[in-house]
């Protein structure tokens, strides 16, 4: 069955049958406005994420419910990135009339799910035609305590730099994904499982986030677009200078493997590959070691210290002892 | 100059430049989530929207001012059919690479311009590359008194049925557009001025829906997919029937004219008519007449009472001593 044969109505219908309430809901789907209830003190915290067909996701290769479950989980590390709790969600959707109600199905199947792992409710949205090509846009609200919010602003000369997980696996397990089946049949299937995974179905680091910020850490940011892009955000809103060590950056087994294979340098998946949604923080020196002990205890999550922040501006990379400038990535949506 | 020409960073930096900050806003844009301090009690209303291009508006005759405005114009409709104050938005953009920064910046301004009308503050929001076509996502956060919104589902027996202001402007503008000048030749400029204002350059109901809920309404829903579908929305969720007198319809004379002039009932486009964005709401009998006085003195804005709600199902329209069943527009998104 395709949405033309259901309708608007019956869409909005279908759409809303199946999704749950929670705490501080009031009024949920089917009104002019969802109704909500925050913590007594908590500050919101509010972003929005948008998602096209052909330029951010290929139906070809993403299932509807991996497809569900990136759409929010693109927000859902924006709100980990300011050490928040995340609690509401709005999703707007734009649907060629022949799109397959299994697709849009799967998709909601997918979101619903991963938002119930988080304690997050669905509230509200749109629902319209798009001519040509699925189009996601994704609102999330969430929850701070007040004056907790961990913001890219506070960053200073003496604080490390650190990371949790290792960074550049979606970058590759997208080059795998887009690889003739050929290029990879040298490699341990469970490499290529696993950078597959970091791109198809990436994990908001929500839990590790909370620890974190708890932990005083003076800034944070989420990767989405790249160490190179998220370091020099950091550097320009704390007005400082960060120095990055190459050798100390995260990569994993899995994504040098395909590096290797498809012969790409995995130092550029992780220092401009996208969606890897780990966290990029800063903090003092003398709260980094129990920081990241705690992380790693309560989360399996590893941390690693990548540089140091310094007085000035702009990013330098350190490697094969040569400082060089690290530049916002070269990759830009519009150019 | 283009989109592609500043890339990005450039884009974000040039709309995140201008933007004003105010009450209850800790961080706007710049961060991965904005902070948000609700006014001490208060509960939040949110709603989403998208609009796209060649599907709901055309910039061959819209300037991206007057889309700026409807973008919004279309959710604050939301918040006042809660009965509700608006207070932040989020707006994501996709654009083509090739898109001229005027249209950018005219949308932006018309957007922040609505915004401030109203004490609208701008928080965030994503900016893609559309391969073609604009694309819009638009979500509104509000405020309201605890157990004050006025929602879809109060209306009773009893009540009667009431709209602001008069139906299908929007729908005549959006015809007259459409038409060949010489159809509109022998109409007064007046006219057709008027209802080209009512689809480019909507007015968002939100001082009238504040006296309207505070006057005991008990049901409430913005007109914004023509009154037949309201009433059937209202009437659904409150689990009861509406009679709607034809001849009581707030008709303007500029719409009647129009509808003439291109040989269309006016009476479908009031029904069936999109974006009119006037209130349709219930209110018990011994309120209505000292609501109406209030709403029309305060604010100019008339109010009619246009039909009653009876027990059962569904809605009904009395016309010519005939009463048919009402049922949802036959226009739909998706069909």
């Amino acid at each position: 069955m395709k949405v033309r044969d259901i309708g608007e109505f019956g869409l909005i219908e279908r759409l809303s049958r199946g999704v749950p309430g929670g705490p501080g809901l009031v009024r949920g789907i089917g009104d002019d406005a969802a109704i909500l209830e925050a913590t007594p003190g908590a500050q919101w915290l509010a972003t929005a994420d948008m998602l096209l067909e052909s330029v951010h996701f290929d139906l070809s290769f993403t299932t509807p419910e991996q497809l569900g479950r990136r759409a929010l989980v693109a927000n859902l590390s924006d709100i980990a990135a300011m050490g928040g709790r995340a609690r509401f969600a709005l999703v707007s959707l734009g649907l060629e009339t022949d799109t397959d109600l299994e697709i849009v199905d799967g998709f909601y199947r997918g979101f619903t799910e991963e938002a119930s792992r988080w304690g997050v409710i669905l509230i509200g949205g749109d629902t319209i035609r798009s001519p040509k090509g699925m189009i996601i846009a994704v609102t999330v609200l969430g929850e701070v305590e007040p004056g907790c919010a961990v913001r890219r602003d506070g960053a200073r000369p003496g604080d490390l730099l650190l990371v949790t997980g290792d960074l550049g696996g979606s970058a590759a397990g997208l080059a795998a994904l887009l690889s003739e089946p050929s290029a990879l049949s040298g490699l341990d299937a469970r490499h290529v499982q696993e950078v597959k995974a970091r791109h198809l179905a990436p994990e908001p680091r929500l839990r590790e986030a909370e620890i974190i910020a708890a932990a005083g850490a003076t800034s944070m940011i989420d990767v989405s677009d790249g160490l190179a892009n998220e370091a020099n955000h950091l550097a320009r809103e704390s007005g400082v200078s960060m120095v990055i060590d190459a050798e100390s950056i995260p990569i994993s087994e899995a994504t040098r493997a395909i590096a290797e294979a498809l012969a790409h340098d995995p130092l550029d998946w992780a220092l401009n590959g996208g969606e890897d949604y780990e966290l990029l923080f800063t903090a003092p020196p003398e709260r980094v070691d129990a920081l990241a002990d705690t992380v790693r205890t309560q989360t399996g999550t590893s941390v690693e210290i990548i540089g140091r922040v310094e007085r000035g501006r702009g990013c330098r990379l350190d490697k094969d002892g040569v400082r060089s400038v690290l530049s916002l990535s070269a990759y830009d949506h519009f150019v």
